[in-house]
């Protein structure tokens, strides 16, 4: 059976590819390559990777496609029609936990010790030390709301538990009024739930408004489960601590958007799920993934496209 | 008795420190003071505050200075003196712990996610996310050297302990073969101790040269700990992976110093032990510390001048 690999990858995660496939036919996603589905996809029953949505639905032979992304929302409409029910698709769910986490205290960490201001003190050579050490706010003690109950969410509250926090956790079974009242308490609101039907606008305007004034907001979820004009207010008049966003409705985030300009928010550019053994290690759960698909049982990761995740 | 407060307080936190010494003489001291000893140091028995040295010492009836600092580095030579066996002075030991920990945590994670750089792109209006996102790296199961044993390391292994790092610590019994050997091994190296003669100087041109091209250096404890020109040549050079620096050796930071452009380097401006509630903290510390004074128990905090903490 032959594999196809549309990855960013050097000549050595190559050779590890070719390896893990024992001897199967590899074709390697040329950078070049543009317009109509290349050939190679045609004979592959294995897609590695996120080609595009219309090339793997023209590949008659496909069963089974790891992609390197835990988001599948550019083959949402594709997995509806009867691709869906040939092919199985396996997302990475799990693989960003603990990167993305530790980008979401990053940024919360950075806005209540203030480093943003830091970084343009120093490019500015300013020395400002008395002048905003009064404005540092600590982590320790916060009351913190998790939406979404995932790998990310569970790795951030298990890296802020020695920071004594309080924790409210809202999974897919999620409560308006214990929403409410749980956002209009906490210090730190952390949002880490996919795209689906229940999550999409959540942080709408009414919850935006009900957050404290010192509070510190995180997304880094789907761009689509906020408000981001109320959001962009609610920093602007002050009536927000700060945020941090992973995250946004348009990526790249388009010109001229307001969050460019937006005091006390940290746009960290989808970077979070990011190692420098990403890669390497996509290639690991690849392998382990294909070991399952051969013996027959259930890759792990298989998305279910009704549900969002 | 009388007490000599020099703080910078606002009106509530005055009506509490007046509340506190239940009913005898307070006196604070004015922001336009200079010069001199004021003359109601002369009759106070206790100072809660860092006056100038040569005031302490021109004070004849005080019994016990609490300072609100760690450092005592301007008292030093008072302390050699006569003053030093006639009055008990207290310092802030373990007050910084979690603000300290914090702003290192911060400072770390905001290195290996890019924080720096995330900033500036925001500033500047650039989207540059796949190019930045190979480079981060995590704090996961990281190597984390810890200079010092007191209140603040103690914290940062606390906090770093969820993203399962390992840990070797150093106290005032370190011995320079381990510290080189872990020096070479680790990816986390974090400085968080006293000056003493036993640790000035202490991260020489040799012992920076000996860390890994990767690592990031933390200094929260004293800026003598460390060889500024050496670790600005680690930097410019890229045989050292970042640092964050709380302390340097003067501060303000003289206008000229190379670390105001040294890349890869972050300045957290001796703001590391600030918060939003410092100074109400400090005056529950005191309230605390009075009690035992009148009680005719040892304060906590007594320096120790010899041993320098």
């Amino acid at each position: 059976m032959a594999i196809y690999v549309q990855l960013r990858i050097d000549a050595n995660q190559r050779r590890r590819v070719t390896e893990v496939v024992a001897g199967e036919t590899v074709h390697f996603a040329e950078a070049s390559e543009a317009g109509g589905a290349p050939e190679a996809l045609f004979e592959s029953r294995i897609v590695f990777g996120n080609p595009p949505a219309d090339w793997l639905g023209a590949a008659p032979a496909l069963e089974w496609v790891q992609l390197e992304s835990v988001g599948f929302g550019e083959y949402a409409e594709l997995l509806k029609g009867p691709f869906g029910r040939r092919v199985r698709v396996c997302n990475l769910a799990d693989f960003f936990g603990q990167p993305v986490a530790e980008t979401a205290l990053a940024g919360i960490l950075a806005l209540r010790r203030r480093v943003p201001e830091l970084v343009r003190l120093k490019d500015a050579g300013t020395w400002a030390s008395e002048g905003i050490r009064p404005g540092m706010t600590m982590v320790h003690g916060a009351h913190v709301v998790l939406f979404g109950r995932g790998s990310i969410a569970l790795r951030l509250q298990a890296l802020l538990e020695p920071f004594g926090c309080s924790f409210r956790a809202f999974g897919s079974d999620w409560q308006a009024a214990a929403l409410d009242t749980a956002l209009a308490e906490a210090d730190i609101v952390a949002a880490a739930a996919p795209h689906t039907p229940l999550t999409a606008g959540v942080f709408d305007r009414a919850r935006i408004g009900q957050m404290r004034p010192e509070a510190t907001f995180v997304n880094v979820g789907r761009g689509s489960l906020v408000d981001e004009d109320a959001l962009a207010d609610a920093l602007e008049a002050g009536r927000l601590g700060g945020a941090v966003l992973d995250v946004t409705r348009e990526e790249p985030l388009p010109a001229g958007h307001r969050f460019w300009t937006c005091p006390r928010l940290l746009l960290t550019q989808h970077t979070g799920g990011g190692s420098t053994d990403e890669t390497d290690r996509k290639i690991a759960h690849f392998a382990r993934n294909l070991a399952r698909f051969r013996a027959g049982e259930t890759p792990l990761g298989l998305v279910d496209p009704a549900r969002g995740y």
